[in-house]
């Protein structure tokens, strides 16, 4: 009975190990693997963003050329500029992610089948030497009671039989401990293992914490001011009027011009009696000064 | 000269609403276009991260199944689910993105040649018929000259000749007004697109705010018990050792076993007397226990 159940912890041990062999390390790979693709995914989005950012830029350019919206050409750059500074901290997260997470797992997998197989192995061979001096001493001690029973002085053997007894008990015992340890080895394996990916996968969340940190943060900064550059859609900059003053005559008659040159500066639009829009123009406005 | 500046200023009307038609409109579907496959490849790594968090929930189906790593099983269940949330946040963010830039913008550059070539061709034949109405007003001044040249009475023409100057310096002025409008009203036109996707930009900038604030929080609520969870890879839980205790005889003789029970419940390391590793163990050790 002492000896089935010291097999069935040794059966539990051996399963422990086939189950990090067959079950564990397969699906980490897969794991690995998967995230090869979710980086793949994120390196795709810092390039579409690249695309998106120096589209923007090209925008901002046009605007720079324009006399009417030149500061929004600056907006557009900054926009363009911070979004940039994005995909440098998301690059940064891609290369963390690689180094602090698969690169790490992907080392560790590579050898973990020579390193458990040895393991398992040097368990069996430890508990399989165990069991043989066992079966000695018990084969010793049949040979003994044998030799007892067929003496005309059996008390003769009596000390010797006593010894063997304790030897066995002691032997057993050890056996025991020893397929106790294993198991324990055995669960400690996989616990490690698991607490390694936990832990790597506690790294990430440090790394994507920190990330989306700075990037509100980025984003944040200058929004107020963006905001501020578009609120006025109406109403053109001082020195896109002064151009028109420059231009068109001051001097000739009717109050035509400096009505004109007010009501710009003051961001009114002009009664639509000379250019009446055949979509409404307030289509292009700010959606929050429509409403 | 006054009839060339304001024919100056007329230049750059149209130049004006030639720099939207032939650049700023041309630019900004690009930018659409470019928005398009960054929308793309942000889904990609929604698709990505469902497969890559999937394998994760896999690692913590096997966590849950063993005896020394059931808790960190409930981590990574947890760790997935958390980023389960940050997905729909992004797939949220896409769909406004979509919606409150990508859309808008194609729905005005859909309806912006018609618009401005309407709005370019009213103007253009509004100042037509005003230099048309200065032509014929100097051709009847001409005219009257012509007149008062060959009269025997001149001074009978001198009211009316002063009434076509002072009608036609009325109507010069008119159309220096008009073109004056004109430009005006072209720059406003260019500001307002500006203005549009300025304030469109700001509007995606406030959801990717609000998104990479709520991805912080969503990873850091549950780091600290994640990290525990993985602090101790060597410290069995006492459920384990219980089962030990169940199963191995603690009867056997031998300090071993009692010994085995009390080391694991401090977390001490057996020595490597009977599994000695081929490969060091403490590297399934997190890194932070390590240093």
């Amino acid at each position: 009975s002492t000896m089935s159940r010291s097999d069935e912890v040794n059966k539990m041990t051996e399963n422990v190990y086939k189950g990090i062999l067959d079950q564990f390390n397969p699906s980490l790979k897969n794991f690995v693997t998967m995230g090869k693709h979710y980086e793949k995914a994120l390196t795709g989005v810092t390039v579409a963003a690249k695309g998106y950012f120096d589209a923007l830029v090209k925008l901002g350019e046009l605007a720079s050329d324009s006399q009417g919206s030149k500061e929004l050409g600056d907006t557009l750059f900054q926009m363009a500029e911070v979004h940039r500074q994005i995909q440098v901290q998301l690059e940064d997260v891609l290369k963390l992610f690689h180094s602090e997470l698969l690169s790490q797992l992907e080392q560790k997998l590579e050898l973990d089948i020579k390193y458990l197989t040895g393991t398992l192995k040097k368990y069996q061979s430890e508990r399989k030497s165990k069991v043989e001096s066992i079966e000695r001493c018990q084969s010793q001690l049949k040979k003994l009671r044998r030799k007892s029973q067929a003496s005309r002085h059996p008390n003769k053997y009596g000390d010797r039989e006593m010894q063997y007894v304790e030897l066995m008990s002691r032997r057993q015992g050890e056996l025991d401990s020893l397929v106790a340890v294993g198991y324990r080895s055995a669960l400690t394996e996989e616990r490690r293992r698991y607490c390694f990916l936990v832990d790597r996968q506690c790294s990430v969340t440090k790394i994507l914490t920190n990330y989306h940190c700075k990037v509100r943060e980025l984003l944040s900064q200058k929004l107020s001011s963006w905001q501020q550059s578009c609120a006025q859609p109406t109403k053109l900059p001082e020195r896109a009027l002064n151009l028109l003053r420059h231009t068109a005559p001051l001097s000739s008659g009717g109050a035509g011009l400096a009505e004109v040159l007010r009501n710009a500066k003051l961001g009114i639009s002009q009664p639509a009696e000379q250019v009446k829009p055949v979509m409404d123009a307030t289509d292009w406005l700010p959606s929050n000064t429509q409403k």
